[in-house]
């Protein structure tokens, strides 16, 4: 399991991408993030202009996780089966943001506690990643399974066209996996980093932070060990979140990360493949404390912040028109010489 | 000059849709803003779910103002006809951005102080208004014809099919002008008020400011007399602006506002039409401090924060797919009861 080194973004079309925001007819700067995103755009094809995305795909990895057996969640385990099955009837959350934003959707069960359709199930690993308070999560042959699937993911939609992936969540109980990760690799206390997921109450949030802190005691010898964390305090549906974002930065192909769980199985990729979060960006900042630490550590700033929190790679389908804006400027905008528009005066000379 | 009594969005369709978001198939609350923001437009249109917007219009209105005399803005003030024509042929940033937003753009020359199209000088009013910090920006005449503008243009525009409004501009030195509006409506000082616009350096806000501190004091009668306050210290493009703002309202049609001119120019419509701030929403905030007083004012919180700060409706044109999304939920999720997915378990009794 190793990935090939993961080259770095183009340099020269993120040069040319700066030059050309400055001969917009505009003030130098005005379209503030927007300017970045679209040099980073620039970057990540390697041209200037950059083309508008023609496929965007939003891929949902969904599995239960044994450690909801210490009532870390709101909700019963059978949903995680039961919006998988949303998603693919298109009924979910993300079947209508996608929509807006012009993202096709795929799901993935990965290690989902039940029956699902066969077609999502290709790549299934097991029934529920193990109670990681108490047990491994996966076996080592799992968990190299697991990431080989979403690095096979990857490959499929790249090869199918995708010059934009987005991965999303599906999965009872995956905040409190995703926030042992981001704890384990970023050194914070359960308490900095335990947040109240979709919705649990005090004591349930009290649960949730003793479940991280005996995940975080079990894995303590596995920090550098990307793998080994994933086996010991991950799942299924997280290590192959982190083969997909891994094999997409291998591909050159950017990505929006959504919530918690992409962002911490982003974390855990780029230790997998280093220098992968250079084709990433954030969609939207998660109210969960682990997903901010995720970001510094990575060095990405969400584009959004909606409040919102549920996952499905839902926020980064409503930050995918800001990225689609980015991209326009450059690509449909006239210089200042084509438009025939004076630029600013010299101000000390008037 | 009188706005007929504005009627509030339709409370029933409001509780109805913040009815059916808790009945979607994703917990309670986590779309976060996107919910508050469907609730909104289920109560504009007075129905749940509401509609997709099937014609959005984003108006530019453009003017030159005679404050720029005391070279107040990076920009020379030719650069107001120019850009009217860059508007007017598709290259401008307002094009690129409305374009991805599925939004159409029409702009309208109120008082630039060149000849622009006659399509677009249809309701111009005089070349260029007043230099505000020594003289009256408009004739009492004037400033009733451009309010009635902007009222005709929302009319026009509504009659056409327009189910979502965006007030944009452009104008050299309108951030002076509608700084010293917003100032004078708040009571800030004009230290507190004032930002770079464009782009001025130090010694430029400098003289930005003493221009709206001179301003302020020729208006400080006209505070509790939005027409007069207009008259004062605005301009045709500001007059126009609170016009469509406020007719907006009168025929409930939502509206989209963008940074510091239309939001500066939706404070003065309020005076003019009480109650039309409930058919508005900020789309971007502006690192304008007049806009953030502005906003507070008018008790609304901007959907984005890009740090964009170019005016002409861009800030809102990127966030009009953030309303389009909160749209997309309530028109197209699935229930619970028509997914099959079980609803949270009870924390308490487990």
């Amino acid at each position: 399991m190793g990935f090939p080194t993961v080259t770095a973004p183009d340099a020269e079309a993120a040069a040319a991408a700066r030059t050309r925001q400055n001969l917009l007819t505009k003030p130098a700067g005005a379209l503030g993030r927007l300017e970045d995103l679209s040099v980073w755009v620039a970057s990540c094809q390697g041209q200037c202009p950059p083309r508008q995305f023609e496929r965007v795909r939003i891929v949902v990895f969904a599995g239960d996780h044994g450690v909801t057996r210490a009532r870390v969640s709101a909700y019963p385990p059978e949903v995680t089966a039961q919006m998988v099955a949303n998603i693919e009837s298109g009924g979910a959350a993300i079947n209508a943001l996608a929509a807006v934003g012009d993202a096709g959707v795929r799901v993935v069960d990965m290690a989902v506690n039940n029956e699902t359709n066969a077609a999502s199930a290709v790549y299934k690993v097991r029934r529920g990643s193990g109670d990681i308070a108490r047990e491994d999560a996966l076996s080592t042959e799992q968990t190299l399974a697991a990431v080989e699937a979403g690095r096979r993911i990857a490959d499929e939609e790249v090869d199918g066209g995708a010059d934009l992936l987005i991965p999303g969540d599906m999965g009872i109980g995956n905040t409190t996996v995703a926030t042992t990760l981001v704890a384990s690799l970023t050194g914070a206390e359960p308490v900095a980093a335990v947040g109240h997921g979709t919705g649990i109450d005090d004591a349930g949030w009290a649960r949730k932070t003793a479940a991280v802190r005996d995940a975080l005691f079990r894995s303590r010898s596995q920090r550098s060990d990307p793998l080994g964390l994933l086996r010991c305090c991950g799942g299924a549906d997280l290590a192959a979140l982190a083969g997909f974002c891994a094999q997409a930065a291998v591909r050159r192909t950017p990505v929006l990360l959504d919530g918690l769980a992409s962002t911490a199985a982003a974390l855990v990729a780029e230790q997998l493949a280093p220098g992968a979060r250079a084709w990433w960006q954030a969609g939207h900042r998660s109210p969960e404390p682990a997903h901010a630490l995720a970001c510094t550590a990575l060095g990405l700033e969400p584009i959004l912040d909606l409040r919102m929190r549920l996952g499905e790679g839902s926020g980064a389908a409503v930050a995918l028109p800001v990225l689609r804006a980015a991209v326009a400027t450059l690509a449909s905008m006239a210089t200042f010489s084509e438009a025939g528009v004076s630029g600013p005066a010299d101000q000390a000379g008037q």
